[in-house]
């Protein structure tokens, strides 16, 4: 079986894997500071863990990134919030660095592959993984296949409605105000209520309120992408109470109007938590690394 | 050339073609009434036409239909408001009748297929067909393949924002009153404002209303689906200033978040009418034969 690198590159911390397969994932945590520090200890580390047996690695990463197999910017950061990252060649600094193939996709494509290769996923053609934290990000399964389009889903930027009655609080998206990450993402939270997420009770309302602006876009989600199944994973959803009030709501906006086994009967398994957990990322960079071993293997034989 | 037939369903007619491709298709209306006399109609056109050398036939239906390959119900239209239709066997039908594979998929989604072969989005991996009409449909193709999943898209309902000060008209879906459908297709524009769309002169106040409402769809299907161009078809878009209306709102909307040079500097292309027209749901139709041969073929060599 051969050896694979596996890195979900965040915002704080690069977690690096090394495996064969999910089983057997070995995984670091590296502290997300300077290109050249942190690509410093995540090369050192491969070296020293894979001693020359490494095949290819798979690189899950913040965003934006270029994804266009035909761009001259191909596998860099672009327009990062993060200015040391702004233009970071990411896949070529690992391919030189390693001398490997290198496959490269955003963290929450990843961590959807991720889940419908070994999690909760598994053997759906077409799946939606949401993460709900310091931002908000969606990565999409369709026919099999991750959706990539003109770019990579922003889907943490569609609208919603927003009641300013019942929610004054216009919303912490610099660039569009209320849309669902402005409203709904941790910080949203914690701006709102005065508190953290983490800290707030489980009858407090603001998870009434979270559950809403989550299931607007899971309805605007089963509308668009009909997905077979949506998992939500990040840090707000470890509030056990909010996938019920999700189901729930999500039960109310649709109405009856999509008739499908999965939405009628089956909202319990069609809305849940990822089952990888925090490894969904690092998982879908292996199957990343995994797709970029085959790709070689098939144009070089 | 093997000679195909093509049928585009819809609630007041059907289109039915027959030809080798875009270029030789002739078609015919016929009326929608009840299943019995529509079909016969559609079969006795086809017999005559083709006298014996059909070799498929793709039908582009309204919906809801059953298109899950390993469902009993696959190719009937299932809980239609049309009663006569309702748990219809039309590929069934078609298939007895004629004797030849049968393709089957949506309207809408046919309607993308058909622009990505022949019309506006030909070469594109990723597009996305609206039509705005007496109802409101989309159709997505990603990574070359229409995306289908749970069911099939229900774009005409996603939420969006719905400023009841600006607009109090409350929506006219029965099943979600102010989704999108409920607030921007053509009925909505006739009970909020007394006339129907074709009536309303280009300076009247309800273009840049309903520009508000596509551009907050459009962008989060951007959002989330990430095409390469969009086709905005259906009898609204008749209106030659909505598409420049749709498009400043779509690009004052996504506010400079998504860098692509299709956003900043093509959206004359991105948003972009359908250059088959009206003949684009029919013209998919006769890819979907093209398939459904293919796949005969491919299955019993």
């Amino acid at each position: 079986m051969p050896l694979f690198g596996a890195i979900e590159a965040g915002g704080t911390k690069f977690v690096c894997g090394i495996g064969t397969g999910v089983e057997d994932l070995k995984t670091v945590h590296v502290p997300t500071t300077s290109p050249g520090e942190t690509m410093k200890a995540t090369v050192a580390w491969f070296r020293e863990q894979a001693a020359g047996g490494l095949e290819a690695v798979g690189i899950a990463s913040f965003g934006p990134i270029d994804l266009d197999p035909g761009s001259p910017t191909f596998g860099y950061i672009t327009s990062s919030p993060k200015l040391d990252w702004r233009n970071f060649d990411f896949v070529g600094a690992i391919r030189s660095a390693l001398g490997v193939p290198v496959g490269f996709d955003t963290d929450v494509n990843a961590a959807a592959l991720g889940e419908a290769r070994w999690g909760a996923a598994q053997g759906l053609s077409d799946c939606l993984y949401l993460t709900v934290g310091t931002g908000i990000g969606g990565g999409a399964i369709a026919n099999g296949r991750v959706l990539h389009g003109m770019l990579h889903p922003e889907m943490g930027h569609i609208r919603i409605p927003h009641d300013l009655l019942r929610d004054p609080y216009p919303g912490g998206c610099p660039y569009h105000g209320d849309c669902l990450e402005g409203l709904a993402c941790g910080p949203a939270i914690e701006a709102r209520w005065g508190a953290p997420a983490q800290d707030l009770p489980a009858d407090h309302p603001a998870w009434a309120l979270e559950a809403h602006y989550l299931a607007l876009a899971l309805n605007n989600w089963v509308c668009t992408l009909s997905p077979k199944r949506i998992l939500l994973g990040g840090g707000v959803m470890q509030q056990p109470r909010l996938f019920d009030l999700i189901r729930q709501e999500l039960a109310r906006l649709l109405n009856g109007y999509i008739q499908t086994s999965e939405v009628t009967s089956g909202l319990d398994r069609f809305v849940a938590p990822p089952q990888l957990g925090s490894r969904a990322g690092v998982a879908g960079a292996l199957v990343l690394a995994e797709q970029a071993y085959a790709a070689w293997h098939g144009e070089n034989e």
